[in-house]
């Protein structure tokens, strides 16, 4: 009757499956359109954090991208307690998916002839970037060959799976030995990478950047604990230039949380090393994951 | 042991299976970062049309992605020929698709890592406008909130599903009551729709955009047409303005051929009907459909 959940689990039509088994149809929207949205939680020591702060962003996206599961936030939020109660995972990368579906009407072309739907999937928890690279300060490409899919193009807000730049960009930094990649916009501004925000960190300021990224929440806890330092915090356009006279750079992720930066390009930081402001927000950020005010302990399944 | 094959059919891992069998996992790259690219080749009364074609761009934006499916040509094409004869289907729109699959180590987040797979399905042959409005002329918006993501961003020649742009562009489309949408680029040139090429014909001229669109085989044909019939041809930087100075406009598209616009937002053409030109071309697309020059006959599995 066991099951074997160690590689995570999916709920999906009801069902809390192992991860291997869930799955969906070929022609699904959500594949051939790229019509889907999504968010990920982290869980970590069993419980869910900033749990309401993700079902919020994930509601707006649904919203933004007019689909209706039949799903309310309670439903939602009873599957991903289920699913993750049901995965016997400790610490976890929890995603929550709604997907256009296919049509009523077979041969529509009509978005709002489709039956969206809700599915639902835990892996043991991912670090962006592996922690012993993390905390040595990771090297990252800022290429100039490919841009981030401007935001009057698909809306960055809405957490998407539009990844073909960051694909592409992925592809030229492993070619020339860096880790990750940051995506520049049309005008010459850093915008984000694939999972992660971008930060530059200037004296007593620290900067990153508003337009045509996500609203990570790991962004904003770390906004959040940036200020609590004393940091002054401006949330802005970020020139490409104005981030490589930072004083330190670092990326925040919900897989990882805050990531110091030690070379984009050919320009190094901190000598070449993780920052000490850096590593002392990413400090900060892992105790806040432990801090019960952000937490939601995973209920087990009736 | 008759299996239904009414709605279709898919080639998943060697086996044929009906259409709704067919399913890729949730945590494919193909879906949670769309990396992915595909091919649609029409079949009419059993044949494939120009199926070489098509399949020398599948072959093409394969290595444009760094993808090895591990089939070459010859396994790729019989796939397709067992599946559609496996369908009975008559007249199909098969689809031919590489995934970027999973990482082999579980965890990275290097696309060099993954098993790439390779999968095709079929469905009874989708016209992407119906005939009987195709023949009277539809109605296009052609939006100035939502732009084409750029070539820089996400390479429109290898065929993708990223259709965030057009999703949003069709939602704003339909409740406008139009048919269908044409995206702008962000300098105010016209560039493509979900699904189709866009042609303005102006006198003796036939004008369709050469960059940040997809190269349709469906455009070429048009071309070659439409130079047998004495047009003089350009393939260029198409701008909004020009475009709605055109005598005619139409669509091309392998779901259903040439396709006349009858107007474009507040702009009729032809007195608000099918252009007598773009009718001519589509006839004579038909025509060429069932042209053995351009046709490989559907062989039966053994």
């Amino acid at each position: 009757m066991s099951k074997d959940f160690s590689k995570g689990a999916a709920w999906i039509r009801g069902d809390i499956v192992p991860i291997h088994e869930a799955k969906i149809g070929v022609t699904d929207w959500a594949l051939t359109h790229s019509d889907v949205t999504y968010d990920v939680v982290p869980v970590w020591n069993r419980a869910f954090f900033r749990l309401g702060d993700y079902l919020d962003r994930f509601e707006a996206s649904m919203t933004a991208c007019h689909m209706d599961v039949g799903m309310d936030r309670a439903a939602i939020e009873s599957a991903l307690h289920d699913m993750v109660a049901g995965s016997g995972l400790d610490a976890a990368y929890v995603a929550m998916v709604a997907a256009r579906g296919v049509p009523i009407i077979p041969g529509s072309r009509d978005p709002r002839d489709c039956a969206n739907h809700f599915y639902a999937w835990c892996v043991p928890y991912v670090h962006v970037v592996k922690p012993e690279i993390a905390e040595a300060g990771v090297a990252v490409m800022l290429p100039d060959t490919v841009r981030r899919i401007p935001e009057d193009s698909v809306n960055p807000l809405v957490k998407n799976y539009h990844w073909g730049d960051f694909t592409q960009g992925l592809f030229a930094a492993k070619a020339a030995g860096f880790e990750t990649v940051l995506l520049p916009d049309h005008a010459g501004n850093v915008t984000e990478g694939p999972g992660f925000n971008v930060f530059a960190l200037k004296g007593n300021r620290v900067i990153t950047p508003e337009r045509g990224v996500l609203h990570g929440i790991t962004r904003r806890t770390v906004l959040e604990l940036a200020e609590a330092q004393g940091f002054s915090v401006e949330e802005r356009t970020l020139p490409v230039a104005e981030l490589m006279e930072a004083d330190e750079v670092f990326l925040s992720s919900s897989g990882g949380g805050v990531i110091p930066v030690a070379r984009i390009n050919d320009r190094q930081f901190s000598n070449g090393a993780a920052g000490a402001q850096a590593l002392r927000l990413r400090q900060a950020y892992w105790a806040l994951m432990q801090d019960s005010r952000y937490l939601t302990k995973v209920k087990s399944a009736v």
